[in-house]
């Protein structure tokens, strides 16, 4: 059997080493557009920042390992321009060469996946504007940067992105972020993305939401209004290796001179060879596949960013690019032909990301996904530690947790630092698995001071959501805020040393260790709003108010550290 | 209703705050022998080491704050000394009165927790002899210390034995551990339990393996035959706070001084006052409860470490005290008494202990505990990075997977640093929910570089075990070493300068990469055992031959890595 791999990475480079595991009979052709296979694509940003120094440690495998570890056939800067499915030929273009030649398949693999978006705008194509994606992107990235430039633009927040952005900082230069949408990191709901750009902003990013890209002029050298004087003239190094700088106009109107702009708004599908084919596609491009990761041919197997998956919360169809689901693509794609169960699962996207020393992951669905689909569901926040508080270098963790009305674990979210990828790990397999909120509470996870705490933040956020789906708790949430029912009685449930540091307007102060004997200032038949820093003692409070007659109770989720993440500009009140 | 808890710690603190939560009505009193209630436990080890230096850190309650907080009326040093079911009464000492009462009860709830086994042997009641289970007695051990205890003998090397070798370590004693088993950590199989081992020695622990304490003699001031001299006259400043220095004798004759003795043997669970009640216990003295933890009497509880539990990979009874499932059960309890679904889960024994700079974790069943329960059941090992290898701190975890003939998750291992914590975490969640090792190979979890990689650990141990379900790999191991069936053809596919730093003997070098070329070297129809560093290597090689006509070839699972954690005194054989 003759098998040709278009793409040599991720999802084509299993599906490549998974069929020579299984078959040393067949004739494995991988070909390959840019000059490398097998490279660390992950791993670009952290080079660019100096994190990982040597660039030869980002090229995981060559052409001549492959042969002798795998005896698999790779041929880089092999363009493929066209595929003849009745021939089952494919067109190659040497690009090194400059010949083109036809290469007959028995079975075709195609993992082209996904570009760069580039956005029609003017000025797209100067010099200073790329995109990061490949090798040769991250090493025209790092001349720029060596080169001198200290101005540098990125256009969108996803991780890409923002991964980029710390990477330019990391090398000193100063740098702004611009971003469409009203947040970073798109696949968090907004308030769980503040953290990440309360971090940016502590280390000088500049980040500006809300807003678009338009045009970029060349010749921006000078410092433009917001060059705020530092580009003096002469200084700008970047115009040393001939890309000189640019200015940069944004939909509101403000011009930023930049020595290297950043575009990373997002990917398309590379599926113009399979559309070429007449090969089945979504509208939006992304390559249809069935359950075997075959195309709507069946010598064709298409695998990784390019090809449309299933989202395993909705069953929705979905484009996920990411490195995870695509490896195990190519993996399920080699078992299918060689008469193995092989076949794809649907995709959570669990995703994480660093940005300096915040750390941001999410599985499943988010509340705004699940909002704009029309889907029911609770959410629940929470703040616990990441490890027992009395042990020493407890760091906080703010988990959210989506689940549905029936308590079926849909989605979670995470900022923090150590631990976070642990809780969404946790949290990913519970829900590829259909567990539920009351299954979450009752895992048994490991204990000791250093790692966790006898009941763990996923325990926690469990115990919440059981409680708020067996009608323990209401909760009441920033989008009430502006809206509490006539007469509301609001209490602030803490210690009136932290009400004197600022408290919501109109909150009346009860501890909640003093309720019991105070209950006789809150007028019955009103409904009550309760908060904590927390959301902790105002459940303790809670169940206290419920069970003495008090049937219109609520409680601030996630507490006001929930609360001033939803409603950063929140006015607390101070004695 | 009125409800009594006996014991104010995990499992009955839980059951008292969860039942008031439930309960603003219920007359909640908890019963306390100790001094102190909700305490760190499993904090005390690291009091002793100084790592938590603060003591109060440790009580993170007191009757006051639960009675502020929760309205419960917490009663500390009260002793429950029999119970009345008839009169459904509990006779209580107050300890520090010295004087005895009758509570009665609607409700009962023993949370009467573990003692320490002190074994009877002569001196085992002499002063410098201690357990760790409680404040007052982390106190004791701190007061040895710091009256310049400076030779410590831990008895036991489970995971408070270890933990408190560390914490001697630290304060700078010189520590002897002595371990009736073969190995360190019984909850692991042996080879996994070597790192642990190995780093303990690293940091000047003396580990004795299979081998007792006999008998302690007072008065070992002076240096004994293991003393080393170093325990010079009038230096045993143990011996100001009166406790004296004792000497240990051990079953293989060795007399050990010590300053001070730690018995880390195990615990038993405390079941006396069920016991004297006719409640129904276990021969071992497990308190016996139902689905809804309700002891043989429908008016009492029972929960945490003295109750039994179903263990939950072989569906068996288990006593297993641990923290989070002693938690859990409280709050179970507390549910079903208020006619919530509360219920007690079995225990899958998840547990974690950090020693020096090593972390050890299990959870489910181990290897020799299904071999020796007689349940069928596959190992694979491996020895992945905690993340991308590519970028920078990547270390090394050794991980070991235990599964049925189906395929089904059983238990798992691991020990390493970083990372260690998390894929237990993530295995605990799927053996929880029932998952196969295909399920594992399938998990998506979070990845970006300084987090895992796109095919995280766990999906390796997946993919290794599936394979060898599926019957693409035989794997061979340490137990088969000196029985390799005649004829047997040896090769090591590592590189000759891995080759030449030592090999098995007898064995052909034949680089993995070459092995294509060289099939000829060997003989055909004969038994062919791979073996190469970690497995992987071997396994390509594996599937090269089984292709080419060898079908007696199996691969060494988890490579020379595992195999010396089998054998350490394995001879290698150089050029």
């Amino acid at each position: 059997m003759k098998i040709v791999v278009v793409g040599g990475v991720a999802g084509g480079m299993s599906f490549a080493a998974r069929a020579r595991r299984l078959s040393e009979g067949a004739e494995i052709v991988v070909l390959e557009r840019g000059p490398y296979v097998s490279f660390a694509n992950c791993g670009l940003p952290y080079h660019l920042a100096g994190e990982i120094p040597d660039r030869s440690s980002l090229l995981l495998h060559t052409p001549d390992s492959l042969s002798e570890s795998l005896a698999l056939e790779v041929r880089t800067e092999h363009e493929v321009l066209a595929i003849d499915r009745q021939a089952r030929t494919v067109r190659v273009r040497d690009l090194c060469a400059n010949t083109e030649y036809d290469e007959p398949y028995d079975t075709l693999v195609l993992s082209t996946g996904a570009a760069p978006l580039v956005p029609p705008l003017p000025g797209a194509d100067l010099p200073p504007v790329r995109v990061l994606r490949s090798v040769p992107d991250v090493d025209a990235l790092r001349a720029l940067v060596d080169a001198g430039a200290h101005r540098a633009l990125v256009v969108g927040a996803g991780f890409i992105g923002l991964e980029t952005a710390e990477a330019f900082a990391r090398r000193g230069l100063q740098v702004t972020v611009v971003e469409l949408a009203d947040q970073v990191l798109a696949p968090l709901d907004p308030e769980m993305a503040r953290s990440v750009q309360a971090e940016l902003e502590r280390h000088g990013v500049d980040v500006r939401l809300s807003v678009s890209l338009t045009a970029i002029h060349a010749g921006g050298a000078g410092p433009g209004e917001n060059g705020a004087g530092e580009n003096g003239a002469g200084e700008n190094g970047a115009g040393e290796n001939g890309a000189g700088a640019v200015v940069a106009e944004l939909s509101d109107g403000t011009r930023l001179p930049a020595d290297v702009v950043l575009l990373a708004v997002g990917v398309r599908p590379e599926s113009a060879l399979a559309q070429g084919a007449g090969l089945a596609t979504t509208p939006r491009g992304g390559v249809i596949v069935d359950e075997h990761l075959l195309t709507s041919d069946p010598a064709i197997y298409a695998v990784g960013d390019a090809i449309q998956v299933t989202d395993a919360v909705t069953g929705q169809p979905a484009m996920v690019p990411l490195a995870g689901p695509a490896n195990r693509q190519g993996r399920a794609a080699a078992d299918h032909l060689f008469g193995r169960p092989g076949r794809r699962s649907p995709v959570l996207g669990t995703a994480i990301v660093r940005v300096f020393d915040v750390v941001a992951a999410t599985t499943g669905r988010s509340e705004k996904a699940l909002r704009a689909a029309g889907i029911a569901h609770g959410t629940v926040h929470l703040h616990p530690q990441n490890h027992a508080g009395y042990y020493p270098g407890a760091v906080p963790l703010h988990l959210k947790l989506v689940f549905s009305p029936e308590g079926r674990v849909l989605g979670a979210q995470a900022t923090g630092s150590d631990g976070v990828d642990k809780r969404i790990d946790v949290i990913a397999t519970a829900i590829r698995a259909g567990l539920t909120v009351q299954d979450l509470a009752d895992l048994e996870l490991a204990y000791a001071p250093p790692f966790g705490s006898a009941k763990d933040p996923v325990n926690m956020a469990g115990f919440i959501a059981s409680n708020l789906l067996a009608g323990d708790v209401d909760l009441w949430t920033a989008r009430d805020l502006p809206d509490f029912p006539e007469n509301t009685v609001l209490i602030d449930v803490r210690s009136p040393e932290e009400f004197s540091t600022g408290h919501l307007p109109g909150a009346l102060n009860i501890p909640h260790t003093q309720l019991r004997n105070r209950l006789g200032e809150i007028p019955e038949g009103r409904p009550v709003r309760l908060y904590c820093a927390s959301g902790f003692r105002s459940y303790l409070a809670h169940r206290i108010l419920r069970q003495r007659g008090h049937d219109r109770v609520s409680t601030l989720s996630g507490g006001l550290q929930t609360l001033t993440l939803c409603t950063p500009d929140l006015p607390l009140t101070t004695p």
